[in-house]
């Protein structure tokens, strides 16, 4: 059993990264380290996580991968982009829906970024999910800005699937999975 | 003469701040110092200017000082704040104007903390300025939120005013002859 250290505090993301790691590596499992992450402010998500990451590994943290995620909407110019936490607190979906009216392009992404540290470096990993804004709030599943987000291909939002079904799509599974991919291919080696 | 150096790559906030500078303390002038700031992302101008300069410090560079301000809008839960450039670079004063159509709490605030760095320690001075936001933009002076900040006391937005005027209320120009007036006092009791 190989335990890999998330630096959350946000419960929702710990579980759904747990679940995403258990059900495709069951030689994995993911605990939380509830260490405080220095976020800058930049628009670049690999920014952001390289810094964190950067950080810790200064501060001597060891064996440990954080995730930043935004959501990056087409006609608002990537806005919320790497402030979606800070933005969701703040205007909620509501608030998007609000900017959004009168808009008819509704393009969007989800961006995950993840920095793992392995051996003393950090590696990144990214995954993307393009889909639609919503017109309103559907589903009650998620967290943050899933209940307007509709992933191509779809016509639910991420907040009408469980999080099984999320992690079939998610721009967060995408990442967690290139992240277990390299570990499983450095820690084979390694034997 | 004192030179005050100040950390910013925003060319408007260095004029500004210079006008007031040389109008209020003529043994003053202020240069530009266009090192890369850290700005983390935190709801707190405090704690965003305390990190960029200690972080500046730690690096070995003193006599600086450095500014951070933000719109506090009272019925978005303080949103824009700390993040105001990143929104406003998004969003615009339309974007806020949409958010805030249909809100008759247009309550809101500018603030301002400014980080000295004098004798190997940061000090902070802050400076705030209440008012409302208008419901349309008005006027080309100054920039960011000011055509739709309209001061305590005035009619016209911070736009409609000229550097001069603006300099009389603005939380910028509070933060600034505070960290004057220490320097000042300071100063004189260093001779």
């Amino acid at each position: 059993m190989y335990v890999l250290r998330f630096v959350t505090r946000n419960k929702h993301k710990l579980e759904e990264v747990r679940a995403l790691v258990r059900s495709i590596a069951p030689e994995f499992d993911v605990e939380m380290l509830p260490v405080e992450k220095v976020e800058i402010q930049a628009e670049s998500l690999e920014e952001i996580a390289r810094f964190a990451a950067d950080w810790l590994l200064a501060r001597g943290y060891r064996n440990f991968f954080l995730e930043d995620a935004g959501l990056f909407i087409e006609a608002l110019g990537g806005f919320p982009g790497p402030f979606s936490s800070y933005v969701y607190k703040k205007l909620g979906c509501r608030g998007i829906l609000k900017l959004m009216s009168g808009v008819t392009n509704r393009r969007a992404y989800f961006k995950s970024v993840v920095a793992l540290e392995f051996g003393g470096r950090i590696y990144l990993f990214t995954g993307i999910v393009r889909g639609t804004i919503a017109y309103e709030e559907r589903g009650s599943h998620g967290f943050g800005f899933d209940p307007i987000f509709i992933p191509e291909g779809e016509i639910r939002t991420f907040a009408e699937m469980s999080t099984e079904e999320k992690n079939r799509y998610s721009h967060r599974a995408r990442a967690v999975r290139a992240m277990i991919e390299f570990l499983r291919s450095r820690l084979t080696r390694r034997v």
